[in-house]
C-alpha cells in the first residue's frame, strides 16, 4: 500500500507552517523506525497557491499511484486536530495566496458538484486520537481558501479519474512558537503523532465507526 | 412580496432560544411600525426535531407561497450573526433532538446532492450589519444537527418545487441571560435588529456583493 | 454628586478605541436627556501612556473633586463588559505605549501595596447589565498595561488623598467595525448603555450585592 | 534541595483532574529516571475544599520543610500552561467546593494584605516551555476559587513563617478525554513535561528573566 501525505508551505506572513513541520517529522520517524506500518509513505510540501497546488497534487497522484492521500493544512485558532468531512466547490480568498492571487466566488472546478465528502474514516481517526490523549474532533468546513481548494480538487480527482483512491484533509492547530501567543496550539511532535495515527487508522480499516461526531452548528 | 421568517424552539436543556425570541421581536416591531418595508412578514417557530421541522416548513411554504424564506437558529459560542453559505446532505446528531431522535450519518434527502448553496445575498447582509455596528460574518458550516437539516431541506424544496423561492439560514449567538455565562452573546434586541436588516437587504437586492467573505479554514 | 468617566485613546495600531467612543456617547446622551440622573458628568480621554495617564487623571480629580471615578478601557477578545475587581502594583508592558515607553516589572507606585480592590459595587453593576440583556461579568485582572496602571493609580489616590472618592475600572470589548473580525465585539451603543447603567448603579447604591461573581480560575 | 508539588482532586462534576494526573506522572517519571535533578520530590493531592486544602498544605510544608512549593490546578478553557503571578486575598466561590462550602467575598486570611506575588521565576519557566514547544504564558489571575485560596495561603505561609520558601501556582488546561470537547486541552503527558521543566527551571535559577510577559488586559 502507498500513502501520500502532504503539508503546506507557510502563508499569511508566518515563518513556518506546522502542517509541513509535522508531516516532515512523520516521515523522519517512520523511516527511522523502519517503516513499521508496512506501507510506503511519500510526503510533499504543497505551495499555498490556488494555481499550482492542484498541479503539484495531481502530479504526485499520477507519479505514485497512491491508495491513500491525506492532505494537511494549518487552521489557526482551532484547539485540536480536525479531520475534515466535506469539501465545497468554492474559492473565496480572504487574503491573497502566496502567488498574489485572490479568487472571489469562483468554483474550484467549473461544473463540479457543490461538494464532496472525504473518504477517510474520520470518526475512527478521531477516536484513535482521543485514545492517545490528543485533542481532536471532526470538522464540517475546511474554509474557502487553498486548503479547501486542495481538498475539493483531491476528491474530484478521486471521483473522476482515480476511483480506488481514498482521500481526505486534516486541519491542525498552530504550533506554540509560531507567534500567535493568544491562540490555542499543539506541540509539532503531538501533531505528528496525530497524523501517524490517522494514517495507521486509515490503512488498517476501510469502514468508519457508526458513532456521532456531529456539530450542533 | 412575502417573507417567511422562522426561529426554533429551545433545545439541549435551555429554557429559551434566542432565534425565536429575536424572530418574534422582529415581527412585533415590524407590525408596530406599520410594515414599512412593503413586504408581508410571516413568522413561525419550528420544532427542534428532525422529523417534524421540515413538515412544518413545507406547510409554511405551501400555504404562504413566500418569495423569501429565512430560517434562523442558535449557534452557541459564535460571536456574531452568521448567515450560512452552504447546507450539507448529512444528519449527524451529537445529542437527541426534542423528539428523542438522534440520526447518525443519514442523508437529509436520500439521493439529494451533497450540498446546496443558499441564495440570500449573504455578503451584502454582512456588510449591512457591519454598517449598523453589529458583529457578523459569513459562515461556511451550519453543522449537522436540525439547523443544517432545515437549511438543506429548504434549499431542496427551492431546487425541486419552488424555483422562484430565495432562501437561506442565519445562525445567531446566545442571549446574555441564557445561562452560558462564559460564552459570547448578543442582546436579543441586537439580534432582532440584525434579522430585520437581513430581510431588508434581501428584499431590496437580487445580487450579492463581489467582495470576499471567505474563511481561511 | 459629581462623576468623572474616562476612556482611552486608540493604541496598538488601532484607529479607534471603543472605550472612548462609548464614553463620549454616554456624555452626549446624558446631556441630550437633560442630565436625568441628577449627577454632574465629566468625561475625558486619557492618553495611552504610562507617564501621562496618571498626571491627567490626577488633574481631573483635583479639578472636579468627583464623588465617583470610573475609568474605562478596551479589552480586546473579551465577550462582555467587565467591571474590574482588583488592581495590581505592576507594570509589565507587552508592547510600547503611545509614547514609546515599555516598562517591565516596575511597580506603579514605588512602595505601594501589592494590590487594591476597586470600590464600585461591581456585582450590582453586572446584575444591572444582565437585566438589560447585556453580556457582563466581574473580572479579576486588569492586566499589566496602561489600564491596570491607571486603575491602580486611581485607587492609590483614593487611599492616600481622597478617602471619600469611590472608584473603579471597567473593561469593554472591541467594537464590530474595528478590524478584529474574528474576535467577540459589542456595538458601541450597547457598551455606552452598559456604562450608563454602571454609573446609575454606582450613584444610587453604596453597598454591593452579596452574590457570587467569582471565577474558577 | 526539596520540592513539594501538589495537584488537586477532581471537582465540579468531573471524574478526573489533569493537575493531579500530571503531578503523579511527574513523580513516576522522576523516580523511574533515578531522580536526575538532584532534588527530592514530594507530591500530594490536595482536597478541593476551602477548609481542608490549606490544612493539608501547611502540614506538607511543616513535615517536609521544602525549599520550593509548586501547587498546580486545573483552569478549564485555558490554551496553555500558565504560571500565576499574583494571589488575591479573596474567596468568592461560583460553585460549592467538594465539602459543600461556598464562601462569598470572604478574605483567605483575615487581615492579610490584598495580594501576594508568587516567587517562582515565572518568565524563565514560560521561556523554558516555549523552547520545548509547549504552549504557555504568565497569568495574572488565579481566580477566586480554591486554587487562588491555596496560592494565597501558600504565599502567606512563606511571608509569615517560612521566609526561605519559594513558592507559586501553575494552572493547566483540560486533558483531551475529560468531557469538555469544545474547550482547548493538552495531553497529560505534555502537561507533565511542562511541570518537570518548571521545577527544573525553579531549582536551577534564583532570579527571573527581565523580559515582558505582560497582559494588555
Amino acid at each position: 500500500m502507498r500513502v501520500v501525505l502532504t503539508g503546506f508551505e507557510p502563508f499569511g506572513g508566518d515563518g513556518t507552517n506546522p502542517s509541513w513541520d509535522a508531516v516532515r517529522l512523520v516521515a523522519e520517524q517512520y523511516a527511522a523506525a523502519g517503516s513499521p506500518g508496512g506501507y510506503e509513505l511519500v510526503v510533499a510540501e504543497l505551495p499555498c497557491e490556488f494555481g499550482r497546488s492542484l498541479d503539484v497534487l495531481r502530479e504526485l497522484v499520477g507519479t505514485h499511484a497512491p491508495d491513500v492521500v491525506v492532505c494537511v493544512g494549518q487552521a489557526g485558532g482551532r484547539t485540536g486536530v480536525t479531520p475534515e468531512r466535506v469539501a465545497v466547490n468554492l474559492d473565496d480568498a480572504r487574503i491573497p495566496d502566496n502567488a498574489g492571487d485572490q479568487p472571489i466566488d469562483v468554483p474550484v472546478v467549473e461544473g463540479g458538484p457543490t461538494a464532496y465528502f472525504g473518504t477517510l474514516p474520520v470518526k475512527a481517526c478521531v477516536e484513535a486520537l482521543h485514545e492517545a490523549d490528543i485533542p481532536a474532533s471532526v470538522s464540517h468546513t475546511a474554509g474557502t481558501f487553498v486548503c479547501n481548494h486542495v481538498f475539493y480538487g483531491l476528491m474530484h480527482l478521486a471521483a473522476t479519474e482515480f476511483p480506488q483512491l481514498r482521500g481526505g484533509f486534516v486541519h491542525v492547530p498552530y504550533a506554540p512558537g509560531q507567534g500567535h501567543e493568544d491562540a490555542p496550539s499543539l506541540p509539532v511532535e503531538t501533531t505528528a503523532r496525530a497524523l501517524s495515527l490517522i494514517i495507521h487508522t486509515t490503512v488498517t480499516r476501510t469502514t468508519d465507526l457508526h458513532t456521532t461526531a456531529g456539530a450542533l452548528h
